[in-house]
């Protein structure tokens, strides 16, 4: 582990975290047209800092909705190619009352830095462009050839880089992909994620009456929108969290034995994960599997959202004519997004009350990769991660989807990095997301020290 | 039938209509704040114009929320009190984009009136208003006593109303009330309402973590409030819309045979009812009970609205914290609100899924009077009804809730004619409310004609 790393990184702490809340300080919510350009002003902001750090040929890539962005470093001659992924988008701030500090201006409390987008993703993938900066300015080079490639689309579905992706296997050809979008286990444990969950989202709306009508002149004969919505979606899990859509654990694979004893030994205090993470008056999931299972290795059935009828304040009696309600399955290895899609409109057809009619609108789809531990990048990956941490490095999994690992496996052949320095209370997607600040520095100091071993190892 | 009074109606056919489009034009939203001055000058509409048609004792009386209108004429000595009743409040106008044109900017279209309020109530208690002018104009006086309360709270519960005539009985002491506002079986059919279904209106949250939480790295441990709601409510009732409340049937009485044979006669076409009222692919409703059955004499269970999670464009996969639905149980009549909150209350502790708190707000409440038949006022009504439309009367109940009537038979001991002359297909609550120009000249003459006849027969 370079010193010189170390100290440059620790005497140009205060300008990295400026710059990062310069970043954050931008609301690029990729879901929001309204919010457009700042996903734009985030990609040039990227692109600047990269050729800052000495990255060459920076692109900013325009798509049919959020620009990619590419640079590449290629003068390690005989070095592996490292292909370096993250996203600049964020998710929409809302509930915007329940933020202690407003959203888009990061604030620093109790060691962290609060703000969307801290730890998800702009947080950690800043840090690989500050490690490259810690080793060109160090070294005056790279220790392997590096491409950079940066979306903006990774919270609405990430179809641009998808299909990039897919046409560019040339230019994107490497060895191994690394991305920073993952936690570790628990404060200061190295963790590298091997398994993923798929994700499967959509939209069902349902219509019943032609219009709105009142409940006291048709109800007892005319069918709720609302109701109808919520009879079908009360029939895909039971109230064990079993999914009761047929078919859909066919090729659902237990964990490996090996797996689940290492899960075993990973400290968990579920007591203390239900009071500090969900803050509900119990847990809930399928019985017979653990917490790590039932997140990590069991695909599950969400409802994120719905809507319909009369919402405003005071009583207003009708018969809503529609409702929508926003769901999603989690697929896990082996699970084909389009068999269960196929699954999930049978069950709607087959579980229409009288009188409503559904629409299921798939809004994106794609596979849980699993990883190969095997590879050297990755033991070289732990090691780095032990090094900088002073600890072992745990593999685990974890329950949520970043297709674009799917995508690096079928279309450039590589397996990902998965290595992350968010923690679990970090509040992805939620009301005052944080990132550790002491993790941003480490994790800058992990990932070039990554690299400079990943390059003498070759 | 005084050929005087229709002469003065005919004669005044298009002032009577450009006042009444004067009173729809103000969007007297009583469910929303920001239209409180409107409700405010609604009130003061009407009492204008009671004054202006020889009412005396005008107030506008000043209540926690929106004000009561009162006026009277007590000079018929002798002769039997009437106290009529109406709503000059209306319901939002939402959804906005259905209407064919502006809710507030009544606008003429094949022979109907379309504005919010046409038919719920502006233009039916405004036909009371206009009786009063042509008896005044045409004889001088008035036949009987009138006495008038109007309120502006009646399409949010109506608490107003209700303690002012529980606080007033010597005021308001009547010997029989008049209420315009429901409907005529079909066009040209007079119709009396002896029945209406109460109203029991809740709002349920649903809390489960105790923030929004990530669905990949939660989904299938932590509580969904959303789910958590859609498994409560879709335990209310069955596919067949048979209600599963413990208890909820207790009192329910079928109706008499001769009302069920009354019923039978009723000219009825399910299929048109379906296509034209409805809209929706089938009916639904209990097995073995004909649509005025489930209509007006059982239970019923709806959700109005539903809201929690992500709603916007897009893609958010969050497991929400929180949910909130709009509920109601129309009651019948001899079902006790209290007792059915009480099983409701019950019925929501007994299905709490895991992890859920939920928490029962009542919006309002109120029992389902059954109207007696026998009170002469109501058979004079009769014979008026079908002496100016020139066919039998029919009496029918209604689904709807009228909490007023309650109210009155409790507080004053009064019986309630509701004499109305909307249509099934007038939209009330909907989009495109529309009112029967014909009937709102009619219904002028039908209740003159009635006050007439009532003051005769005393």
């Amino acid at each position: 582990m370079s010193q010189k790393i170390d100290a440059y990184v620790q005497s140009n702490e205060a300008r990295f975290l400026d710059e990062l809340k310069e970043f954050l300080r931008i609301p690029s919510i990729s879901t929001l047209p309204e919010h457009n350009t700042d996903t734009q002003r985030a990609a040039e902001f990227a692109a600047t800092k990269l050729a800052a750090a000495g990255l060459e040929n920076v692109e900013i890539i325009q798509t049919e909705r959020h620009p990619l962005v590419y640079a590449d470093w290629l003068h390690a001659a005989g070095k592996p190619t490292v292909l370096c992924y993250g996203h600049f988008d964020v998710q929409p701030p809302d509930p915007l009352d329940l933020w202690e500090t407003p959203p888009f201006e990061p604030t620093e409390r109790n060691g962290n830095l609060y703000a969307r987008g801290s730890a998800d993703d702009k947080g950690q993938m800043y840090s690989h462009i500050k490690a490259f900066e810690a080793l060109r300015d160090v070294h005056g080079t790279l220790p392997v050839n590096i491409k950079v490639l940066l979306e903006g689309e990774e919270e609405v579905g990430g179809l641009s880089v998808a299909a990039y992706v897919a046409q560019n296997p040339q230019k994107l050809h490497a060895d191994v992909a690394l991305v920073s979008d993952t936690e570790m286990y628990e404060p200061g444990m190295p963790t590298l994620n091997v398994g993923l969950r798929g994700l499967l989202y959509m939209e069902i709306e349902a219509q019943g009456p032609a219009r709105d009508l009142h409940s006291g002149l048709y109800g007892g004969a005319a069918p709720n929108a609302v109701f109808g919505l919520v009879e079908l979606l009360s029939k895909a899990k039971d109230a064990d969290g079993h999914l009761q859509i047929p078919g859909i654990y066919d090729t659902v694979e237990p964990p490996s034995a090996d797996e689940k004893a290492s899960w075993a030994q990973l400290p968990f205090n579920e007591a203390e994960y239900l009071a500090s993470e969900v803050g509900s008056t119990s847990l809930t999931g399928e019985p017979g599997y653990s917490v790590f299972e039932r997140t990590w290795a069991r695909p599950t059935f969400e409802v994120h959202g719905i809507a319909g009828g009369f919402t405003g304040s005071g009583a207003k009696t009708v018969i809503p004519a529609k409702a929508v309600a926003k769901v999603s399955i989690r697929l896990v290895p082996r699970q084909d997004p389009a068999a269960i899609e196929a699954a999930v409109r049978k069950f709607v057809v087959d579980n229409t009350p009288k009188g409503i009619r559904f629409e299921v609108r798939v809004l994106s789809s794609g596979p849980g990769p699993m990883v190969n531990t095997d590879h050297p990048a990755i033991r070289v990956a732990a090691k780095a991660f032990s090094d900088v941490f002073g600890k072992p490095t745990v593999f685990t999994r974890s329950g949520g989807s970043i297709p674009i690992v799917g995508d690096f496996a079928s279309h450039l052949g590589i397996p990902t990095i998965l290595m992350g320095f968010g923690l679990p209370d970090d509040g992805l997607h939620s009301p005052n997301e944080k990132y550790n600040i002491r993790n941003y520095f480490d994790g800058i100091r992990t990932l070039a020290h990554f690299f400079e071993e990943y390059g003498a190892a070759s």
